[in-house]
C-alpha cells in the first residue's frame, strides 16, 4: 500500500536527522500531518485529535503515537514496526482531565528522552498552545526549541516519484477545471458547479484516482471576485458576471493547484485588459525560472511587467507545493516574493499565482510548475487566459 | 447573504459576554473558525492563516482581524461595520520576522486592551503554540486564561433556525449515502464511489445546496474496517468485503453526520450478528434520550445492551454537533460517555455513533438526532441496518 519504496522513506529520515543535528535537536516531535506522512507513510483523517510522529536522533525508526482507534490505520499505512505504533486510551479524547500530551510525555520519559533537546512544530495547525503547555509541564527537564519547518524544508526538493504524482495531480486538476468551465453558465447554481468539479477531481482518470485536495474548490463570483477565499452557495449565476475558480488535483496527497477566471457573457474592457497583463507577467515569470535564480528574482520579473502597466500587488506570487493535508496545500517554505532569497534548484515545485484583486473584481490565472535542470516545466495544462462563456466559449 | 437575522447574532454575542463575565474575561480572542462564524457570520477558507474575532466585554461589536486579501470576504459575509474589519499586511504571511499576532497585539494595545484579562482558545486547531508565545511576549501586562470551549458551550443548544439547517443537512446526508450504497460493488473503484458521494453531498436537493462537510467521506474497506478514519484509494472493491461509509451532509456549515456499513456479497455470520446487536443498542440509546437525562445515562443504556452480548467498547458513543469547519464536525463539548454529566436539554444535537471496531473488521451504523421537549427526533433518515449488496440489495 505504500506510495514510495522503503529506501525513499529512509533517505527522508536521514535528511531529517541531518537537519536535527544541524539545529541541535535530539528528539523531533512531528504533529504536521504532511510531515508525519512524508516520513512514515501515515495517512488517515485523524489529525483532528492529537497525534505525533517522534524521530529520535539515535533510533532507527520513528514512533507513531495516536488515538487507540487509529492505531490500525498506522499499521495499515506506515512502514513502521508494530512495536513503534503506540496507542493512547480513548478517554484522552476531548477530556479536560486527561490530555494526549500527558500520555506522550509519559512515553518519552519511559524511553529516556525526557531530558533531551526536543524540537516541536510551534507553528503547526495541529500543535495547539494547550498541547505545548501540557508537554512543557510534563517534561520540565527537556530543552524545547522551535522546529516548525524542519521537515518542510526537507520536502522542498522532490524526488522523481513525487514529481510523477504531481503530474498526475496536474492532469486531475485539468479535469476538475474542465468540469467547472463546462458547467458555469447563467442560471446554474454554484453548488452544482462545485459538485461537478468534485466529481472530476475525485474520480480522476481511468488510470489513477483523485485524492481529496487540502483546500476545497474556491469559487468567488461577481463582486466577490475581489477576494479569493470564498467557496460557493446555492445562488444561481447571472449573466455578465465573472467567476474565479481555484482548485487542485490531488494524488497520493500530492497537489497541483490551478486557477482560472470565467466571464459569463462579454467581459468588461478593464477585466479583459487586466487578464492580458496578468498572462504577460505570468509568462515572463515562468521564463525567468531556472536553477540558480532566487525566488525574489522571479517575483521581480513579474513585478516589472505589471509596474509598466501601472499595477501593483503586495501579496506573494507563489509558494512551494507538494504533499499536504487540510487546511493548506502550500508548504510554508519558499515563497515567490521580495526578500525570499531561496535559490531555485531542480525539482522544487511551486504554485505560481500572480492573481490580482481590486476593489470590485479580481482575476486569477495560475499554473503549477517544477524547476528543471535548465528552466521550468509547467505541470498543469489548461488554456492560459480569461475564459469567456458567451454562447460560444472562447479563451482570450 | 447572512444565514441568520441580526437579532440571533446579537443574542449569541450577549450569551458569550455573559460567559466571559462568569469566567472573569474582559477580552475574548476567538480563533476557532466555527466560533468566528457563529458570532459574526464570517465564512471563508482563510483559516489556514492566522485570523481572529475579538469580543470585548464593553464594546457593542466584535472586531475581525485577518489577512488583507480576506478583508473583503469579511465585508461580504459578516454583519460587522467596515470599521471593525481590520486587515493585516500581506508580508505577515508565513514570514519568520513578522507574525500576525505581532500586528494583533499592536491593535489591542492601541485600543486600550493590553492590560486586561484576555481569554484565548488554547486548544483550538488554529491557535498555534507559536501564536500564543507571540501574543504573550507582545502583551506582557495582559492576564491570559484558557477559554477554548467558551463559545462552543454557547453553541450547545440550537435555535429553531439552526435545527432547520441541520434537517436540511440530514436530508443531504441521505442523498450522499444513497449514492454510496448504489455505487459500491465488486469491480468499482473506491475513488469513483467517493466522487458519487461528493456529487450528492455538494449538489444537495433542488431546493437547497450542499456545503463542504468538515470531514471528507471516510471509506475504510475489507480488513481496514477495523479502523474508522481511512479515506479512499483507486483500488477496486472485491466480492465478500465490507465497507464503512461515514459522511455528513452540510448546509450553511451545519452538519448532520451519518454512517452505514455495506457488505458486498453475503456478510459473515459474526458481522451480521454484531450489526443486529449494534442496532439494538442504538435504538435503546435513542429511546433513553429526553430532557433531564445525562449524557452518561444514554451511554449506559447502550452499554447494558452490548454487555449482555459480551461486547465492550471503550470509546464514546456520540458527541455534540452543529456548525463547524475542517478538520472536525464535532463540537468538543458534550460527549455520550461515562463521566459526562451534561444534562440533556431541548435542541441539543448529537451524532450517535455506537460503532464497533474489532481486530479484523468493524461495523458503523449511526444517526444524528436532536433532543425534543419529550424525547428525541432522529434527523437522518436511512434504513437502519447492515446493507447487503448481494445481487439484490437488502437491509438486514
Amino acid at each position: 500500500m505504500l506510495p514510495f519504496g522503503l529506501t525513499e522513506y529512509k533517505a527522508r529520515l536521514e535528511k531529517t536527522k541531518e537537519s536535527m543535528s544541524d539545529q541541535g535537536i535530539d528528539v523531533l516531535l512531528i504533529t504536521n500531518p504532511a510531515n508525519m506522512n512524508y516520513l512514515s507513510g501515515y495517512d488517515g483523517w485523524s489529525f483532528y485529535v492529537d497525534q505525533m510522529l517522534i524521530v529520535i536522533s539515535d533510533e532507527d525508526q520513528p514512533i507513531w503515537i495516536g488515538r487507540k482507534m487509529d492505531a490500525k490505520a498506522a499499521e495499515a499505512t506506515t512502514w513502521l514496526y508494530k512495536d513503534n505504533i503506540i496507542p493512547y486510551p480513548e478517554d484522552h479524547i476531548q477530556n479536560d482531565l486527561k490530555h494526549p500530551m500527558d500520555f506522550i510525555a509519559k512515553i518519552l520519559t519511559q524511553i529516556g528522552q525526557s531530558k533531551r533537546k526536543i524540537g516541536v512544530e510551534m507553528g503547526s495547525y495541529y500543535f495547539s498552545a494547550l498541547a505545548y503547555e501540557k508537554l512543557k509541564s510534563n517534561l520540565p527537564n527537556a530543552q524545547f526549541s522551535d522546529a516548525t519547518l524542519l521537515v518542510n524544508y526537507v520536502r522542498l526538493i522532490k524526488s522523481e516519484k513525487e514529481i510523477e504524482y504531481m503530474k498526475r495531480a496536474a492532469r486531475i486538476a485539468g479535469i476538475g477545471m474542465q468540469a467547472a468551465v463546462e458547467s458555469i453558465q447563467e442560471g446554474v447554481r454554484e453548488c452544482d458547479v462545485a459538485a461537478n468539479i468534485y466529481s472530476g477531481l475525485i474520480s480522476g482518470t481511468p488510470e489513477y484516482g483523485g485524492d481529496y485536495p487540502s483546500i476545497v474548490p474556491l469559487l468567488p463570483a461577481g463582486k466577490n471576485t475581489s477576494t479569493p477565499h470564498l467557496t460557493w452557495t446555492d445562488r444561481k449565476y447571472t449573466n455578465n458576471e465573472m467567476v474565479l475558480i481555484e482548485l487542485a488535483g490531488c494524488h497520493q496527497r500530492y497537489h497541483s493547484p490551478l486557477a482560472r477566471t470565467v466571464s459569463i457573457g462579454k467581459p468588461a474592457d478593464k477585466a479583459l485588459e487586466t487578464s492580458k497583463i496578468l498572462v504577460e507577467g505570468l509568462n515572463t515569470a515562468l521564463d525567468k525560472v531556472k536553477p540558480g535564480i532566487t525566488c525574489e528574482e522571479v517575483e521581480l520579473a513579474w513585478n516589472t511587467v505589471i509596474s509598466k502597466h501601472g499595477i501593483s500587488k503586495d501579496s506573494r506570487i507563489g509558494y512551494s507545493i507538494g504533499l499536504n493535508y487540510p487546511p493548506d496545500w502550500g508548504e510554508h517554505t519558499a515563497s515567490l516574493r521580495k526578500g525570499d532569497h531561496t535559490v531555485l534548484q531542480p525539482n522544487m515545485a511551486f504554485h505560481l499565482i500572480p492573481a490580482l484583486w481590486f476593489e470590485d473584481y479580481g482575476i486569477e490565472i495560475t499554473e503549477s510548475f517544477r524547476v528543471t535542470e535548465t528552466g521550468c516545466e509547467v505541470l498543469t495544462d489548461f488554456e492560459r487566459g480569461l475564459i469567456v462563456k458567451d454562447h460560444l466559449q472562447a479563451i482570450i
